[in-house]
């Protein structure tokens, strides 16, 4: 109903829809590098990494704000540059940017917020899988990780540019009837024991769909890969792909312990990207 | 519906219903210091200028989301505080804390999203004020700006804590029907010339409260008041107070030219603060 201009932004929700909100921090030095990274890659990602937690739940994008802190060296032009490449995407997966904040700071932080709608209680939760259930993950793991540690060929493009998997989300809700689904940010050691916990179940884990290159280190425990992770009945037919994207079986649900995953026989340490290993007491 | 833990916040928005977002950053070292503020006050102020947008629509706080870049030297402590004084805004003002984002950063870094809703189109807006409008302010004008000066008394009390006017906006939409309404964070001066340009209309200062010991040039010029700057139809009758804060008429809407400000006879030149004015090229 009303942008950017006022106090606030103005949405109608409507009827017979939930809405689901998520927010992201793309931060410098932390999440991008000014020297690896064009201005336009910042922009698509800073949206990227919010729209891959929208198709997470399998929501439709509708809107986003934008919260950014730009130090002095940034220029005008490379502030075009993100907006460019943050509208770009915006525009191919219909977000309004609807508002946001600006202010001076030392490094650059960009903060996403996007919203998405679904149909009333159709989330796909992290919280639903059952034991029985199959694990599934989309595309390949640990390219990003490569791509981080090598800066080269087609893992560091990887690595350079995010794809949110939006409409396979959908997909997954509408005609797989996902039971549980996530995105992978942090390493599926990590994340699949995440997925574990919520739901109250165990994993097994019998194999993984590896990057080209990438060794099985990089797709266990690398982080930004930004696939999904998600669970179906065993009854539920899986395509191989979906529009091109790779739907592999990784395994299925297990009873218990709660949180545990199992691979080859043994149980997974996590070891995914954790923030907060090294906060003070 | 579903808050912290899942890839998104679900919420369940009500019939008839708008929703309205605003999205603010607290910057260490550009909003707040760490030698002047306690993690309580920085948690409460986040919160605060988030509340603050939601009060100037005139809407009524559902649930926020919280960003936050923490450096190395940040305690676990420390932020235990900063997330009781959020913690302690959010229920006194039915705020809930449904998400967020976490990660580290060199400086701190909070982006506070805050989510209202009131009934279907009745938003304030900045956009309607109409020649022959009344002009309020809330509050008094300056004392922000006179405490970051002097680090003392009354006036620094004011500058270290944000009251934001929820429950004034409400009654300024439900009750007084005002046309235009915003809050003040960069000093009247700049923040009434956006009202009139929004609006299509010239103003009249004739006059402001001004904090106890601060000067018309703070109160003109000063930023972080956080007050709320209203219009209402002539034929209102606005009462002096409203639970304890002054409500005063500081001028009228003219016709014309479109974002002109005068005061004392002349045209006013907005100084407010913005953050931008050094942008490179």
């Amino acid at each position: 109903m009303l942008g950017i201009g006022d106090d606030c932004a103005i949405y109608r929700p409507r009827a017979g829809e939930d809405l689901v909100f998520t927010t992201d921090f793309s931060i410098e030095d932390v999440h991008f590098r000014l020297d690896s990274h064009t201005a336009a890659q910042v922009g698509h990602n800073a949206l990227a990494r919010g729209l891959s937690d929208i198709a997470a739940m399998g929501a439709s994008p509708r809107f986003c704000l934008l919260s950014l802190a730009v130090p002095q060296y940034i220029s005008k032009r490379w502030l075009r540059s993100f907006y460019a490449g943050l509208l770009q995407l915006a525009h191919s997966s219909e977000t309004v940017l609807a508002g946001g904040d600006l202010a001076r700071g030392q490094k650059l932080h960009c903060d996403i917020v996007v919203a998405g709608a679904l149909p009333l209680g159709s989330a796909l939760r992290r919280s639903g899988a059952k034991p029985g259930d199959a694990i599934y993950v989309s595309g390949t793991l640990g390219g990003s990780a490569l791509g981080l540690e090598t800066g080269k060929g087609a893992a560091w493009k990887r690595h350079l540019r995010i794809e949110p998997r939006v409409r396979l989300g959908q997909y997954l809700r509408r005609t797989l009837k996902a039971t549980a689904c996530m995105d992978l940010s942090d390493g599926i050691s990590l994340d699949l024991q995440r997925l574990c916990l919520e739901s109250k179940v165990a994993a097994l884990l019998t194999g993984l769909p590896v990057f080209p290159g990438a060794s099985m280190e990089h797709a266990l425990h690398g982080g930004e890969d930004y696939e999904l992770l998600f669970t179906v009945k065993s009854s539920v037919k899986v395509p191989d792909r979906f529009e091109e994207i790779p739907l592999t079986q990784i395994g299925e649900i297990l009873q218990s312990p709660q949180g545990r995953v199992l691979f080859k026989g043994k149980k997974l340490t996590p070891k995914g990207y954790d923030h907060f290993r090294t906060l003070q007491q």
